[in-house]
C-alpha cells in the first residue's frame, strides 16, 4: 500500500486514516502521549467530548491496535488506556502535524479574516 | 498557541485541525501536492467524494489560506485550485503521516482481525 492508494474508496488505509484523523480520535491518541489514563481523566482532558463519543473512539482505536485497555481489579473496576508501540508511532506523527498547526494558527486565522472581509 | 491548547474546546486551532484532518480535507490537500488541478480532475481523483462535499471542502480550505482559486477566462469558465505556500507546508506534514499509515496498514489490519476473532 502507498500514498496513492488512499485515493481509492475501497482502500483499507483510508478507513484507518479516518480513525486516526477524525475529530476526536486524534485528541484521544495525543492525550495519551504522556502515559496511561483512566476513562474519566481522558474525558476531562478532552474538552467537549461526550462519554459516548469517547467510548466509541476508544473501541475503534483499540481495534486498530493503537490502544491497550487494562482493567484494574478494584471495586468498582477501573479501566486504564495506554498507547501500544504502534499507537506511539502514530502519535509521534500526529504531534508533528499539530505542532505545525499550532504554530501556523495565527497565519490561518489571518487568512480567514481576510476572506471574511472579502479581500 | 501550543499543542496543549488543542484540548480546549474554544481553541481556534482545533477548528483548523478539523479542516485539515477531516475525511475529505486531507485528500483534497494531498491530491494537489503535485500541482494545480481543475474541479473535475479533483473530483475524479478522490474516489467517493460528491461535488457538493468537494465544493464545501475547497471553500473551507481556501478560507483557511491553504488553497488558491484561479478562474480561467474561458467559455465556460474553468476553475483551477492550487496549494498556497502554507498549504504546501500542511501537505508535507500530512504526507508523512499518511506514508506511515500506508506502511503500517498491514499491522493495523492484522490487529483488527485479531480483535474481531476475540483474541
Amino acid at each position: 500500500m502507498d500514498l496513492e492508494d488512499l485515493f481509492r474508496s475501497d482502500c483499507p488505509g483510508r478507513q484507518v486514516m479516518e480513525h486516526l484523523t477524525g475529530k476526536w480520535g486524534v485528541l484521544v491518541l495525543v492525550a495519551l502521549k504522556d502515559g496511561p489514563l483512566r476513562f474519566h481523566r481522558l474525558r476531562d482532558r478532552i474538552e467537549g467530548i461526550s462519554e459516548k463519543m469517547l467510548s466509541q473512539n476508544l473501541r475503534v482505536l483499540g481495534r486498530d491496535g493503537l490502544l491497550d485497555r487494562f482493567v484494574e481489579p478494584s471495586t468498582p473496576p477501573q479501566v486504564t488506556y495506554s498507547l501500544t508501540p504502534l499507537g506511539e508511532q502514530a502519535v509521534a506523527h500526529l504531534c508533528e502535524l499539530f505542532t505545525w498547526i499550532a504554530r501556523s494558527a495565527p497565519q490561518i486565522i489571518a487568512a480567514q479574516e481576510r476572506h471574511d472581509r472579502g479581500l
